[in-house]
């Protein structure tokens, strides 16, 4: 392994993207210039080796390139564009120097396509499993605040895309079924896309919404904005966006996935009934998708599934780390 | 142990202290409010156990405390003032969860010593050891740069108070020789105080500073600094502060502690020679301690200590990850 010094040298990016860097890797710390018509997002979320991902589904790159885009999610998730982000990396004995640029060359690519520069972190040893943890940055129009307590009975629940494809292309891949044919849920997995563009129309349109993104699940995220504003959401089972790809399975497996698969890294929002239209207008506009997939309706905080004639309560089950 | 919904209830603070927070814990990000007149400083520290601290040596508030310490420090070596942080936790089996309410006591002390705000973070399970990482957000008045490279020949080198206590009061740890005689060494190791008083008047000063915080030494931090400026700094023995307590040691040991010691977190940098009177009145009003402790001089990058009538080459030697 190379002296840190060396090694940090050749994780600092060749260029840079956001002109409001003042100083990026090299300091204490790094400088960064404030805009004042924007607010500024801060997150940070870690992945363990064996806990969130395994050398046997993911590859390094894609494990530093899923790294970013959880947190750069995070961020598209309250509206804003991502600008800056720092990688805290625990390495253990067994990881070689190339896997490790790989890690970092995966980071590099979302960064560079989302125009995200790398400005700080720290890399250490460690006698324990790869921890890598990542810290994003962004920035959101002023005051435009898409909290999970916004949602009020009678808003439209909405949906930026189909969900539940990584929890399939995950079993895929520890059944060693991985093909062509699937590609689409592998790389739901594997490489995930986080919805920035959806998240900064959210921001645009003006209207009070409610924002999560899908780490942990449908349901588990429903029960989060339904918790913080204490209201029900109903979800419509038939308006559920749905993939070719999952015709392979059962409809009782698929629906699995969608509630309580997690890490599809798409919205799920609500938004006033009578803005619904506007909102579907200006994702139209823009060639966004946008599902509407329930409402928020009278009721006590909780979720339930409308199919057919069927009310079905859903748990809010999800990932849960201390219950592991 | 808990619920993670309620690990997070339980851990997120009572009071903030910062009115630029917008939001802090409980959604996909934090939000704030930029300020205008500042550039934002932003860095990110790892502790792993066993590597950075162990449980014979450091309590678990003592963890959490210094946790967060070690990032106070680099907001300050940019003579910034710190604002907020996010923490990132990976939690073994064998820690319970009184220790971990305690490692948060540590830092939400420390936090309210310095009415800094904890805005996020991620807690999540792991095989290997504790791993604690801590993102840190400061802000300092706009366009003062205090960077390694700003050092220039003729310039005085400072030092904003003793070195070498933190090794010590480690070895006397690890030894079993605790005792009230060493106190303020077992301190400086358990409970390090960052310099944010200091960084904060060296910023105000406005004169050309190059600033480093000492995590890694006296000699590898002088180094940095000779190595960005392109210069060579010619540290002076007779000059160096020293603590009574370490007249029960010999005088290698004790130089060995200052130079190579580590995580004492005082500030070492150079200022302009004419600019060094100024400086020193400036902290004299304040009642901050300054300590000249030699020169930028003429030759290749490098530090040399001056002892005497000799001159010896310093090597950079101090903690180095990857040669452990």
């Amino acid at each position: 392994m190379k002296d840190e010094f060396e090694w940090i040298e050749s994780i600092t990016p060749k260029k840079n993207h956001q002109p409001t860097m003042i100083e990026g890797i090299g300091d204490d710390a790094a400088l960064i210039r404030p805009e004042t018509e924007f607010d500024d997002i801060l997150c940070v979320d870690t992945k363990v080796e064996n806990i969130h991902f395994s050398r046997k589904t993911m590859s390094p790159y894609q494990i530093g390139y899923k790294a970013l885009a959880v947190n750069i999610s995070d961020v598209a998730a309250m509206g804003g564009a991502p600008k800056f982000f720092l990688v805290s990396i625990a390495i253990p004995q067994d990881w070689t120097e190339e896997e490790l640029q790989e890690i970092y060359r995966g980071m590099e690519d979302l960064a560079d396509k989302y125009t995200v520069d790398l400005i700080g972190g720290d890399t250490v040893s460690t006698s324990g499993p790869l921890v890598v943890s990542v810290t994003a940055h962004g920035r959101v129009q002023k005051d435009r605040k898409l909290l999970r307590k916004n949602a009020q009975q009678g808003d439209t629940v909405f949906l930026t895309g189909p969900v539940g494809l990584s929890a399939a292309g995950l079993e895929l891949l520890l059944e060693d079924q991985v093909s062509d044919d699937f590609k689409s849920l592998l790389d739901a997995h594997q490489l995930p896309e986080p919805q920035v563009g959806a998240g900064l129309l959210l921001a645009e349109s003006g209207f009070k919404i409610a924002l999560n993104d899908i780490s942990d699940g449908l349901a588990s995220e429903s029960h989060e904005i339904a918790e913080a504003s204490q209201v029900h959401i109903q979800l419509r089972y038939d308006q559920l966006p749905v993939v070719d790809e999952f015709n392979h399975f059962t409809a009782g497996q698929v629906l699995d996935w969608m509630l309580y698969g997690g890490e599809d890294f798409q919205l799920v929002g609500t938004v006033p009934r009578e803005d619904w239209p506007a909102l579907e207008k200006l994702f139209s506009e823009n060639g966004q998708p946008l599902h509407e997939i329930g409402e928020v309706v009278e009721g006590n905080k909780g979720v339930t599934l409308q199919k057919g004639d069927d009310l079905i309560p859903i748990s809010k089950k999800g990932y849960n780390h201390f219950s592991q």
